[in-house]
């Protein structure tokens, strides 16, 4: 399980750099300091490293602290605009998850992942009556996640992503009155986060 | 100008078929029934074909019936939901826009177009009094096409744009409280459009 851990993360690395059809497997195996046997025992084609990089993204994510609902949420979010900047694996990933189709893969694992990431903060959100009646969490974390798919998208082609954490915090923003009753949404912190509460 | 329109029209297909790393030029030309050389002259690069299929995406969209303000915004995001679903310039060109990175290419010039239009219908819902207080059109015009893009995206690799249009819909309810005034939300039209007023 080392060398398949290695081969990802030599793969996140290449893929970073020059994309899916800039990264060859010899590449990725020289950076792994791997073999071509074992590249194909794990994964099968490139194609199925980068479905493995897409899928295990979030894997280098540091602990968030121990805030909780909708600010644990909003943390997340500006956590991962954050880690879109310096985070290699995140990077690459959420990259080949939007071009997949340049490279004829079509596979929504990733999404799927985050929503279910979302929606299990939404549902303690809820639990803690910060959501307005009627908000379903699986309902907006599917529309969160594809909203920031997108705005992730804008921000690194017009800014390589300078502005994102800025443009997601205007995204809650337009989402909040929507989303939260009116007394929680004073109390939200955005910007830098508060100080490690959990640990 | 006939032979760049027919250009940009044979490589629409090719690219909505096979993507950018799929296309050769030759391919394009023997659709278009054209030559390298014009190819080469107008573009420059197969490159440049697909930064022109993506700036030139809305090209053939329908004139939209004659409604206005936030009402004419929200027909025009769920016009493009329906013509993503046949419109091969507009699909291609979305498609390219969001993969563009996989070719080594980075450019926001279709992004801003949708931005500009955005915010030209809702400076007219300004003028309207249908925007809540402090609702800035620019700002909101770049929110919804970051949360458009990846909207869309989701939806292609989830379903090929099969609930797009559902998407959209459930994307502006998250929306519409902070946007616009509570007794224009209850007005707004959503599904299949009404009669054609305009013309």
């Amino acid at each position: 399980m080392r060398t398949r851990a290695a081969l990802v993360k030599a793969a996140a690395e290449e893929f970073d750099l020059a994309g899916f059809a800039g990264t060859s497997t010899t590449k990725i195996i020289k950076r792994a300091g791997s073999t071509m046997g074992a590249l194909y025992f794990h994964f099968g084609s490139k194609e199925g490293v980068a479905k493995a990089v897409m899928a295990e993204q979030a894997a280098d994510l540091p602990e968030l602290s121990g805030r909780s609902g909708l600010q644990r949420l909003v943390d997340l979010t500006l956590e991962l605009a954050q880690e879109l900047r310096s985070n290699v694996l995140l990077r690459a990933g959420v990259r080949l998850a939007v071009e997949q189709g340049a490279f004829g893969v079509q596979d929504d694992t990733a999404y799927q992942l985050w929503i279910t990431r979302f929606k299990e903060e939404l549902i303690v959100a809820d639990a803690l009556g910060e959501l307005r009646e009627g908000v379903d969490p699986g309902a907006f974390a599917r529309v969160l996640v594809g909203a920031y798919s997108g705005t992730q998208l804008l921000s690194r082609i017009s800014t390589g992503h300078a502005d994102l954490t800025e443009r997601i915090t205007e995204l809650w923003q337009y989402f909040l009155p929507a989303v939260a009753r009116p007394e929680v949404i004073g109390k939200l912190e955005f910007g830098t986060r508060g100080p490690e509460t959990g640990t």
